[in-house]
């Protein structure tokens, strides 16, 4: 198995962790030197608080365990192209390069609505490789989506 | 004095104790009903984390505040035109309007680099108003960065 795809299905691991919590399954891994240092998921419902996007969970834990903000030697995974607020965390942490699952139409800013890592020029540049795993991210969340019209449904028949 | 200039003055504050801490002065304030629920300032260097900026210190805050991730009814009201990461998390929390101090050139997501409030169509509206204590919150930074100048080139001189 490809390195890619190994630290992916990782990330995918933790999309699932939000998935069993009724949150939209989006999961994130920090690599250094061939090692996860951190790992994070989606949970905005559960902490009811809007900051706690997988990706922003994950840098936050790297930098406490490197005791350090500038995350300059990582790669991230995620399993969903990162918001606004995620890409914007990810420039600002000096991330090196990010591999993504699958596009978000709706809201991806790396590619999607806007290209925050691309199209301008802020003081960091970070490298991106898209749709790694692409398939498994999408069922992911397709499948979790299905399940929640379900279970909206059966509130509503109550 | 106008209610505008008097929220402003209470980011300023926040920006005041970022600098005594010699962190890049912006500092923020969320306003629900005409009262200030959440303060932030910058705290990147000081706890080692690039999330940690005055607009996220204070939606953290505000969202823990009303044990709700939505802070549709909430101003905020920032020292510094916000970076993509914060403008994101404005977004994402919903919050009504954003009252900028002055504007940040190299990273600006409200006009400067980009404008991630009117130029990209999310599932939310922010409306925004720039210039509120310009000249003041400018001078912060400016005499923040002169003094850091200084502080950096008697230590070379040592």
């Amino acid at each position: 198995m490809q390195e890619q795809e190994k630290f992916m299905k990782e990330a995918l691991k933790e999309a699932k962790k939000a998935y069993n919590k009724l949150e939209v399954p989006v999961g994130a891994v920090i690599v250094r030197n061939g090692k996860i240092i951190a790992r994070g998921y989606n949970q905005k419902e559960t902490k009811k608080d809007t900051i706690e996007h997988a990706e922003i969970v994950a840098i936050k834990k790297a930098s406490k365990k490197l005791n350090a903000w500038r995350l300059t030697d990582c790669e991230m995974y995620v399993t969903l192209e990162p918001c606004p607020m995620c890409a914007g965390a990810i420039i600002n942490s000096r991330i090196k390069k990010v591999y993504i699952g699958t596009l978000d139409e709706k809201t991806g800013a790396a590619g999607s609505v806007l290209d925050l890592f691309s199209d301008y020029k802020f003081n960091h540049k970070v490298e991106i490789e898209r749709n790694v795993l692409q398939k498994e991210c999408e069922k992911i969340l397709k499948d979790f989506f299905k399940d929640l019209r379900k279970i909206k449904k059966e509130e509503k028949n109550k």
